[in-house]
């Protein structure tokens, strides 16, 4: 394809993306295949030839589109949002076409820069506490591909710091002996990622009870403290999440923070969905006592607007990360880049990335801290009137409190709601998923389009509804 | 931005995007910035209202554009190429509108079923053994971030199998404990990649000498390994490396993999920017004794004309991974995938992926396996060009075999050459970088450009032959 029938062919995507968004709710929200369906749509062997670009957006329509779920679609209900907008898009397809590795401030200084400045507006809108600027702090942000990606990070920093202290009293035994007596803790509603980290980094990790508001507190954590130190574990890390994935509810930081202060034991905050709430101070109640907080982590492409993959971690410390992970050979060093800015490879993993702080800055730009306050505001607004839709009807219970853009329910038995559930999602109508919460199997109802209203919202109750009744009779009279 | 202003700016933006590609050879390789240089361009406050998209255009000509580092300028010679193409970013774009989060087969069909097809196709391509493909195998691919995680992920899975032979051994030992005992090889030439996987998995690492071709051979391996068994470590996993980063040279794989194979060590290849070249059956000498690796990594977006990050890893037995990172929380279970296709997100450390399938599929349709072909034979090509140029020229030495897209090259010192290069580079015509061999300092000039041609080369060649020689003038009147 040359430039000329870029040109054409590029025009053509742009009416098909508006295209795509101002009818999707004409789509069925999840496809209507079963596994393996693009076997017989795709060729098992690959094409020797070119092919037409006419022919491979025939095949878009035929093959792909029809095997999507649609995480866009007003009635996708499912996980947590996995946001993009206008503006989003625009930036990464110009990201596409410069197609630069930032790994360093050399290999594209001003995707290094750029990054730094959004992180620092983002910590700024956020309301985060000084020490997590890079303008102001010894800490500062970064992107990372996953919110999975910045537990692993920060567990590494945490990891450094723990061994370099146990290296100091045991100093003839091999880290990863020393490894053995490290211990991670959690409440048992924090995300899967933990349990993962925990596999891949070899670190014992620790599920916690939650209290009936399904909070992790401060006595919990420190009781379990105690246990482990007497049997000679090093507890070194706590994973707290504000917006848990099951239920939408917030650990107490600030009793946690605490216990973690007391102890030098490192706090991290998994704030993957509900984090970009914090745009809006009057939601800060639910972060008091982030000052005790070593790192944090926020999915932007969840409930910001921005394409993933801008999962953002902000640290204390950037030189503890930096210590953990630098690596410097003589092809990768450049005389320009001898402060921080050079060491953002340092950061993550992988060492290179894509220039993800351009859709960023142009969806902060684009909306503006209102813009994007006033689309916060809208699901959390439009999901405490769910909730009261539901709260009339006594056939339903909702479990947990509703501060997000989530709501769970159940009706009165776990078989009913499963049935509820599995007859929502076969409809095609709507998509959600489940999560179990004690002995609960609940139903998660999350607000994920950008432009969620009332009427949907009453489409979504009047949907819900008409099925529990249908699934309820049909249960009266089998018994 | 509306539907009806994205229909006008999606196609502002297609126009700009083709002009950049038109004109870039008129740009500065490297940008003519010094660090800290966004600091005055962009404002340390976030905007509190939405600005529009003529603005945020106007900002990415004044401040972005201007720091950008040019990875596909026909005059970009550092690192290795990190590319794209018309077909990959308008997949890339639709990808973005759909912005779904493909880690199960639920979560996108398309995306998982499209993965595995084209993840087979390229496996055809290459000519990889049968085990390798889903279709045929115990094995299969899958895409990852980086070829650093596709490093971390196979010697995870090799660790998986290590710790469970070392704990029928000793029942009684902590996993962390075992761990201390593990030991990695690979050429002294690897990644630096190997280094960092280490630190973050905390496994020993040792760098081995190569021969005189820049390979390393099996004799030097089997030596190490016999040296660290008397000392009771327990040798599991080597890197080899198809197409080193420094040199461009090949690890000895036929006789890696017998010793590897005799002693169920787990044999990895990184293939990150070599591997593409496979497509071509004339290359596939490089990979003899292919049958005997247990994963291998290429990074597509590095010579395949595809984005980042479509760092590709196929492994020759898809249980051990899942075994090694399988966690399943009931909000990520479906009914409809108990198969296989449920678990990519297995696959990976990350759960969530982009769908990151549809560019590469767009790729391969629309160059044809034969427009692949074409565009790896042109830049070998052309690298032997390069090199019959250069080697016309007595006072250039030529380092390494030129196999590849790559020539390595030095002045009769290592002082000089620095001289040559900063001065290259500093000149803004073009941009390269260095590596260390042994104790000669070289540049690396490496083809990235798509349509890169004779009269580049010779232009290429003018430049440096002119500033050789005023370098050379200068050191002889300093004399």
């Amino acid at each position: 394809m040359d430039s000329k029938e870029f040109r054409q062919r590029g025009r053509e995507m742009v009416d098909y993306i508006a295209d795509y968004f101002e009818n999707i709710e004409q789509r069925r929200v999840f496809p209507d295949v079963q596994p393996g369906y693009l076997k017989e749509l795709v060729p098992s062997e690959p094409p020797q030839c070119p092919d037409s670009w006419d022919n491979i957006m025939k095949d878009i329509d035929k093959a792909i589109l029809p095997g999507v779920t649609h995480w866009q679609h007003p009635h996708f209900h499912a996980f947590y949002p996995w946001t993009q907008s206008y503006p989003s898009i625009l930036a990464d397809f110009l990201v596409d076409a410069l197609s630069s590795a930032g790994f360093s401030w050399a290999s594209c200084p001003a995707s290094t820069e750029l990054e730094i400045a959004v992180m620092d507006w983002l910590a700024n809108m956020l309301g985060l506490p000084e020490k997590f600027h890079h303008c102001r702090g010894a800490g500062g942000g970064v992107t990372q591909n996953s919110a999975g990606e910045c537990l692993i990070v920060s567990m590494l920093a945490a990891r450094h710091n723990a061994l370099k202290h146990l290296s100091s009293i045991y100093p003839n035994e091999d880290a990863a002996v020393l490894l053995s007596k490290l211990v991670i803790y959690h409440s048992k509603l924090a995300h899967s990622c933990v349990e993962k980290a925990g596999m891949v980094l070899l670190i014992k990790t620790k599920g916690l009870d939650f209290d009936d508001k399904h909070s992790l507190r401060g006595h919990t954590l420190e009781t379990a403290i105690e246990d482990d130190e007497r049997k000679g574990l090093y507890p070194f890390f706590v994973l707290a999440t504000l917006g848990t994935t099951p239920v939408g509810s917030f650990d107490n930081i600030q009793e946690i923070g605490e216990v973690c202060n007391r102890r030098r034991i490192w706090l991290h905050v998994d704030a993957a969905y509900a984090g970009s709430s914090f745009i809006c101070p009057e939601m800060r109640t639910q972060m008091n006592g982030i000052k005790n907080v070593n790192s944090l982590n926020i999915n932007l492409h969840k409930w910001m607007l921005m394409n993933s993959e801008s999962s953002a971690i902000w640290i204390d410390d950037k030189k503890v990360l930096i210590e953990t992970m630098a690596i410097e050979p003589l092809y990768l060093q450049h005389h320009l880049s001898e402060n921080f800015l050079s060491s953002k490879k340092n950061w993550s993993i992988s060492l290179c990335r894509k220039f993800r702080s351009l859709k960023i800055w142009a969806v902060i730009r684009s909306y503006g801290i209102s813009g994007l306050q006033r689309h916060i505001r809208n699901h959390c607004k439009l999901a405490k009137y769910f909730e009261s839709l539901m709260l009339s009807d006594s056939r339903f219970q909702v479990i947990g409190t509703v501060n997000l853009g989530l709501v769970c329910f159940k009706l009165k038995n776990n078989h009913l709601t499963e049935k509820l559930l599995s007859t929502l999602n076969s409809s095609g109508k709507m998509y959600l998923v489940p999560a179990a919460v004690n002995e609960d199997f609940i139903i998660r109802y999350v607000i994920c389009y950008e432009k969620m209203n009332e009427r949907l919202i009453e489409e979504s109750w009047n949907i819900i509804r008409n099925l529990a009744s249908e699934i309820l009779n049909q249960n009266y009279e089998e018994k």
